[in-house]
């Protein structure tokens, strides 16, 4: 099926590709923890002032924000939101005006810096997508390269392959990114962009780890939320009633989280007095949306009940984190990690539900921002709000685990957290591919039956009541 | 991209055919079992007596094989062989007759179990993509089911849906089946069958893994081929450099398999003197081979130098152990492992290479045998072996470790065996899923990195000489 592989120009185009985008990923991410550290270092600074911490805490992400909206509006404005749906578009046959030109490639990725190091709830697996097909696009226009890109399929077979570059640079995720790429597509998939896909995605992921080795001085090649669950005995078969409840749970979840984005979008739009003034003064709707989610997240403030103080990546982190928040002995390690999800005035399943239901309408909120942005991390890290909180019940309820051998294996509620941001953006963004995804960026694919179970149940149950973002996000445009 | 999920008939066939093929499957691994062990009784309780030893060691491989070569050739003769290169041919819109009927069920269900009982070097991952299509085709006939079989492209659909099945309750690899029915399929995949085969290999490969729970006393659902290594420092980024030289050797092993495979059976064919007495001696062949593939392994002869006295599956198993074979202080568990391995006359390495060579010859000649088998899992275990020596060389030239950090991490053998197993593989089947079948095997995503940039090149070498071993027998029947 693979063909020829005398077609070696093909191969050092993907593997240019690969190593490309690695490069530009490594860049971003380190533009984005600059932002992010900076913001952290100003609000620990001025620790002695509230309303001086609380100015802190919030212009910056204001000014990002800003920057990125009035960035993409000047220079290139194709390069607002995910892209993905476009992707979709292209792929289908339709031919996008200025969608993959150079403007903006560089409108997204200096974009995507800025409005991901405000801390908005937004997500990068989309604009990486998107990224991808422009450098694959303008790749193929340098001339080495020019034979191979000659006609339209071609063209198409490299879009595909990008797909998988995309989501392998961001996550270092190559098979999920491959999957994705099959996902993406509409109603043919050709076997050869299989191939392709696998080729440049294993580079790209390769490379970009080892840029992290290289200039982070991590020691070897890691995954991006690693966990560290046993794997001897993981879980209860009968947990497996548990996984398929998250299942439907997350189904309902994600299908109300598409609906609400749709009404929250048509409401506005709907609304001509309120769109005669934004219009009017283009930036406010940026300036108050940002001001509005930098201040409900203020540590000091609501922040406290839903871990305000973490960045996404943290937030994910712990909870995926392998002991239980419940019980009453912590490692100083353990203390530091439930002192950010606990508060003495509520507790860990008020905070926990709190971090669930802010995420999810602020997501949808900020995903309304005239700036590149995705919705895969934002949803992910709602689903492994709801996973941790069916776990650390199923904990309360069975302090010495399920009983089914004398050992008394343990429930673990990180393991519910990783199968319920599986399943949620499973059922948001309608992919299975979500479930490779996941088991890539944690390390470890002890849980891939869960995950598997739970994102096909919620698959199935979001569809049977909505669309997949995408295509509601198409519909929308429409 | 999934369309409606109102199709319920469609998810119900599904999940039957999902569940059947689990029963089938685990059922055909315990009558598998039954003769292995009934042969290594028989072997250990004549052990008095080398000449009785002998002959318990060589009759029940040769009765196994002659029941099973009389039983294809009598009920159905399609049983004969892989499978997977006939599957081929059917997506490709060609009907053969009678493939997919129930005698050829029956035939193959049956004689696989005889043919791998025997102890011959036969694989299951091809029949087992056969069985699962015919289980489809004919729970497609049922009442019930009648209706969404109507037409002929459905049916195609289901034959692709029956693939990934086939993988997931063959190894316990959902994904990996269902990568795998997108490289069995010619040009072109429909995206839907995608989303239809995770569908069926979910239920598939958990209920396969349940039925072990409930009825072999497993505690909880298992990987089939499990390693225990350390994820904390898997690697040295600098050990990728030998990781893509097991590729290279691996693809020139997979590209030499396939060739004298096809120059053996043409050989074969075209000496007439041979082909008359065989023709006239219908299960000479089969005697002859299976006796001499017998006597190789007899444990006491020349089966000491290659493991002889393990199974298949124990032979991975060791192969895959985390601890290096070559040092001097063992616990009881791994001087009995390494027992297995080592010789006082030999020692490891010249028995790990005669295991290789014997192995890559064995299952070429094992392969012609007119029975239902396939080839994965003997080049699979060949691959094993190629990478556990590189491994242990590894560890004898570092027996620290590669100097990278101060805290020495050491060289790990068995990964580097689970790294050979799959570019092995990848070679000779030119497919990528095997990294993510390996994957899903072993419980283990740790190594992913090492496996895909193996693979990869391994299928890039073995592009560049030979077809794959599916084709290559595509081309010998035509």
């Amino acid at each position: 099926t693979f063909g020829k592989f005398g077609e070696d120009w093909v191969h050092f185009y993907l593997f240019t590709l690969g190593i490309t985008m690695a490069v530009i990923s490594f860049l971003m991410d380190w533009g984005i923890n600059l932002c992010l550290t900076g913001r952290k270092t100003l609000y620990e600074t001025l620790n002695h002032h509230i309303a001086l911490q609380y100015f802190s805490w919030i212009i910056l992400p204001i000014l990002l924000v800003l920057f990125s909206a009035a960035l993409v509006h000047i220079v290139a404005p194709q390069a607002i939101g995910s892209g993905i749906p476009e992707m979709k578009t292209i792929l289908r046959g339709v031919i996008l005006k200025d969608y993959l030109s150079f403007r903006t490639l560089f409108a997204k990725v200096i974009g995507l810096v800025a409005s991901l190091g405000s801390g908005m709830p937004l997500g990068k697996e989309g604009p990486f997508v998107h990224i991808a097909s422009i450098v694959a696009t303008q790749l193929a226009k340098l001339r080495i390269f020019k034979s191979i890109y000659e006609n339209q399929s071609r063209g198409m077979e490299m879009l595909a392959a990008a797909c998988a570059v995309g989501v392998a640079c961001c996550f270092a995720a190559p098979v999920g990114g491959v999957l994705m790429s099959i996902e993406v597509t509409s109603v043919y998939f050709a076997v050869r962009d299989y191939w392709r896909g696998f080729f440049a995605a294993t580079f790209g992921a390769t490379f970009f780890r080892l840029l992290a080795v290289w200039f982070q001085g991590h020691e070897t090649l890691k995954p991006v939320f690693r966990t560290y669950f046993g794997s001897e005995f993981p879980y209860d078969p009968l947990e497996l009633i548990i996984f398929a409840f998250i299942g439907v749970i997350s189904g309902l979840i994600g299908a109300s989280f598409v609906f609400l984005h749709r009404q929250y979008v048509l409401w506005m739009r709907s609304n001509k007095k309120l769109n005669s003034i934004l219009q009017k003064n283009r930036f406010m709707y940026p300036i108050i949306i940002s001001w509005f989610i930098a201040s409900v997240t203020f540590p000091p403030g609501f922040g406290q009940f839903i871990a305000g103080n973490l960045t996404t990546h943290d937030q994910v982190l712990t909870l995926f984190s392998n002991f239980s928040w419940s019980k009453y002995n912590f490692t100083p390690g353990e203390s530091f990690v439930v002192k950010k999800w606990d508060n003495p005035s509520t507790g860990i399943f008020v905070n926990l539900g709190l971090y669930c239901i802010t995420t999810f309408f602020l997501s949808i909120i900020a995903s309304t921002l005239p700036v590149p942005s995705g919705n895969f991390v934002p949803v992910f890290k709602m689903g492994a709000g709801v996973g941790r909180i069916v776990g650390e019940a199923m904990q309360l309820c069975f302090p010495k685990g399920l009983k089914f051998s004398e050992e008394n294996w343990k429930i673990v509620p990180g393991a519910y957290a990783v199968v319920g941001a599986a399943a949620v953006t499973g059922a948001v963004t309608r992919t299975v591919s979500v479930c490779v995804i996941v088991v890539e960026m944690t390390g470890q694919i002890t849980y891939i039956i869960p995950i598997l179970l739970a994102v096909l149940i919620s698959n199935v149950i979001a569809g049977l009541l909505q669309p997949s973002i995408f295509d509601s996000i198409a519909i929308i445009k429409r």
